[in-house]
């Protein structure tokens, strides 16, 4: 079978980190890639064919190209590459409005060229393991669901310090860690509420709280601060027959059980330091227990993957236009949510 | 100068903890106690008169009441006692609802005798670092304020599981971690938005999560559980010069700064389990630094030293009838925000 040839428009941090994706799979060849600054065309793999412009890679006998530019030149390389006939592959955010992208829709649809954006987190080892607890109702019914992202590095780098750009924490992480609540809960979502705040950033968020309420009953918090000095990637999933938790970036994590439940609180106090209390006083020994967390297989090469068979008409583009349209209506609810103060009603 | 006579109404637990605590002031003597339900009557206090009913009590030679019956009688009780001309301690929740709070305030005053209410965990001794910590400006501007609460006792106690006695963790420990971050925050109030659940409990809320956005831009985080199963007495108040954190019931935590921002995230990938990364990367060796938290005196007791003082004329009240009302309304607002899922205006 043929190779499937790749163009890449945009060398940055996520153009060399596309190059060593494509070269690593035998179904494709990076024939060329694009960038408007030198500076970052300065180590392209050998045989390579290196242009700064993207009209002109488009030229190139390329089946598909990868947009990996900043993200208000998105609509602009998406319409280009359709136009051209090539199939295309988006960074995330995939557009800095709904409007923005229902016109890229438009155009790679009347272009008749897939177009899907790279929305690879779908993939990651800590929320696919999170997602398996949930597909398979491991702690019961669901009330909770936490995603919590904590960095020590209050700075963004390069561009993203530019909300001219679509700079910010939101656009960056944010679409991911939305995207993966959305397809972990299979529901429509009553209201979003959110606080969006600059902490260190003068001018671009550096930390958000999302609570999602679900139609289903279950709330969703999605929280991220880049300042917050205590880096951990946590998840939470909390039900009526046991907890699930992963507590820091390697993935690890446990599901915690009670044996019974207690028939009621015993009528002693624990002396705390905040005080006496009973109903928060230590478990007695035993009742605690832990299972593992089930393991999962799972990479961002399973994104390209996917790509790959879809472009072979194997199998179904996993990540969808709607989905990302979705992502996008979200993204302006919780920016009307932080500028308002109300809870957005959403579907 | 001559002893405080004090009567406890409803001996149960609460009432058990007050005898205690009443016997260990020289200058308070217990002198009577009485319940409905001779069970909780066996193991009174030697000297101290045992009654069956809060009549025959209020007729004693005594100067203060503890009220300590379920939630419902707050207010009968409350009016009788202070008709017999007895200064008041009442439990929390101070009331069923707003109206019945304002009507016991307007008794009390009538009748002119002292009435506050139980608050306190204002003198816990992780809230009061951790309000040390804010007070004294430890960690700069603050963007947010959580109050953690997570326990394994999925069950509640006693009346505790019936919604007409004031059942259900908002009016058992929500009302003190309110009231805490309330006395914490020197702001009005813009809006409050909660999800409040039943997780383990049929009829009562064992699960919580408030929002509160105050006017001077803080968020506060108020996070209650009783079948967490990962028990923990967690704050975190983020800051822009560092974050502060309590993460047991011991009260232990520690300030976390960094040495510098960075001037620009690296330009190079992180591994994790997640995938790459670069703004959440693992800092650079040394970047982080922890200080202690401020050490406090604190303890349940000061709660009684302030009243005795206000009993003799020494200082005000520090439980001010005003900031219970609060606490009151507080509760209403959360209440219709799970209902509604809005965010409701407070202040």
């Amino acid at each position: 079978m043929e190779k499937i040839k790749v163009g890449i428009i945009g060398f940055g941090f996520m153009g060399h980190n596309h190059a060593d994706m494509v070269q690593s799979f035998d179904e494709m060849e990076l024939v060329a890639v694009c960038d408007t600054n030198p500076e970052q065309l300065t180590d392209v793999p050998a045989g390579v064919k290196i242009y700064d412009n993207a009209d002109d890679l488009l030229k190139e006998d390329i089946n598909v190209v990868i947009i990996s530019v900043p993200n208000p030149l998105h609509k602009e390389m998406t319409v280009k590459a359709a136009r051209a006939g090539k199939h295309i592959i988006c960074e995330k955010p995939a557009a800095m409005s709904v409007a923005e992208f229902d016109e890229m829709v438009k155009v790679t649809q009347e272009c008749n060229v897939m177009f899907t954006i790279h929305h690879q987190r779908r993939w990651d080892y800590d929320y696919r393991r999170m997602k398996a607890v949930f597909d398979q109702n491991l702690v019961g019914d669901v009330y909770i669901i936490k995603s919590q992202l904590y960095g020590v590095n209050g700075n963004m780098h390069d561009w993203h310090i530019y909300p001219e750009m679509g700079g910010g924490m939101l656009y960056d992480w944010g679409v991911h860690l939305i995207d993966q609540i959305l397809q972990m809960v299979p529901s429509e979502i009553d209201t979003i509420f959110a606080d969006v705040k600059n902490v260190i950033n003068e001018k671009v968020d550096d930390y958000f709280n999302i609570i999602v309420r679900f139609k289903n009953n279950i709330t969703a918090e999605i929280e991220l601060g880049t300042y917050y000095l205590t880096p951990k990637r946590g998840w939470f999933i909390g039900g009526n027959k046991g907890s699930a938790i992963i507590d820091d970036f390697s993935g690890a994590g446990k599901i915690v059980r009670t044996k019974h439940l207690l028939e009621n609180v015993p009528g002693k106090i624990t002396m705390t330091a905040a005080g006496p209390t009973r109903s928060f006083g230590p478990p007695e020994p035993g009742l605690l227990y832990e299972e593992p967390l089930p393991d999962v297989e799972c990479s961002h090469r399973d994104y390209f993957v996917n790509f790959i068979n879809a472009y072979y008409g194997k199998e179904e583009l996993m990540v969808k236009n709607d989905q990302v349209r979705r992502i996008l209506r979200f993204l302006d609810a919780v920016r009307e949510s932080a500028r308002t103060n109300k809870a957005i009603k959403f579907e």
